[in-house]
């Protein structure tokens, strides 16, 4: 089971799915793409680890998301990846999304675990006026896309609330 | 009843909590928790209150919420909170947010009043760089799912017609 | 038929209509508002053109969409409109919003021809600082609410998937 959590800031899409990844009864892996760049990333990073507790084994990985979810320690786990809005911005400053991308979108069928994909749902507002910014919002957007495709279920996480996108 | 009214700027929230208002048939109130702070602002006002009519009985209170909804005059009534963002703002800027907040939350499940919570979906665009305006978000979604829990409905409003989250 | 789409920044919002375009099996029209103002706009136009094949006549209209929309060309046919955000953009800017927004909600429920209007959901962010934009965001909001009350259906797109606000 794959599923795509879509969400605005402070949504409770990743509360949404740690539940989901619990209630699959498998071990659970937490892959953090963020790192604790400044002190209020590094509070927000301590925040959610506190709501999370601990029986969660967390890998940390910035930016090769491919080689980490298809690794050995994945196999046949219930996996949250959080997020894929900070791997995208990640990416994009190390010039190396296209490669990363493609490598993600190839692997993840292919794996039998459980995974639980959050994203920033960042195309709803004023479009920005930066060239930067609008880039990572069209690959934002043509990313949640292709994944919406390959995954079996896509939630948008409203007020802690899910409206359901695709396989109910 | 408890409603929680989300929704986008110019999405309708507004006027789909007030028609839900009427329909419950009993004595309407609206707490206005905005000040015409500026002429763009008062004519914004002036252009609700002629929308509404004159059926409403107007009470306005900018920080107070829990104090003005639990007084006497708001008994076994229907009442509109328009709206809740302004309210945060005004609380964030003087300070007094967290105690504010608590006293709402409290308050609210204990009052046999139909109550429509109108509230701005604000954190589905582009992260704001402003740390001032991360907290707001922040806030805003924090209290958008502490309220999801304790409603009994919430409806996601766009181009007036409602997503219904919960309790259909 | 007509239907109203609604979608955030590369929501698959344009791929949608089109699909429902095609659908009907009627003669398509592509109504584009955009005009290759720079670069990355010209880039952005040809990307969409190639992903739409050649079996669609174009016509370009920034301005004066109720004119084009009830011409002779135009009926009997299924007609995709993408989008209205630029169309808006484009009248006020040259200050005619008024009377062609008037020309165009008069115009569009006489038409026999079925009509997918694409649209930017853009109130779901943080209110911009600027007047101009926060009219621009108002114009946006009451315009849809409009058009969804003359429209048969409303959808939400989200990555690429519906949310059915109205006429399923």
């Amino acid at each position: 089971m794959k599923e795509l959590v879509l969400g605005g800031a402070r949504s409770g899409k990743s509360q949404f799915a740690e539940d989901q990844a619990r209630a699959t009864g498998k071990q659970l892996i937490y892959i953090a793409t963020g790192g604790a760049g400044d002190d209020e990333m590094a509070q927000r990073i301590a925040l959610h680890q506190r709501s999370r507790g601990d029986q969660w084994t967390l890998i940390e990985e910035p930016v090769k998301l491919a080689e980490a979810i298809s690794s050995v320690d994945c196999k046949d786990k219930a996996i949250v990846i959080d997020c894929l809005t900070l791997w995208l911005t990640n990416c994009l400053m190390q010039d190396v999304f296209e490669e990363e991308k493609n490598a993600f979108l190839e692997v993840l069928p292919t794996l039998n675990s459980d995974i639980f994909i959050v994203s920033n749902e960042v195309g709803s507002g004023i479009v920005p006026l930066g060239a930067l910014s609008r880039q990572f919002v069209d690959q934002s957007g043509w990313l949640h896309q292709s994944l919406a495709k390959i995954c079996d279920r896509v939630n948008l996480i409203v007020a802690g609330l899910p409206l359901n996108l695709k396989g109910a």
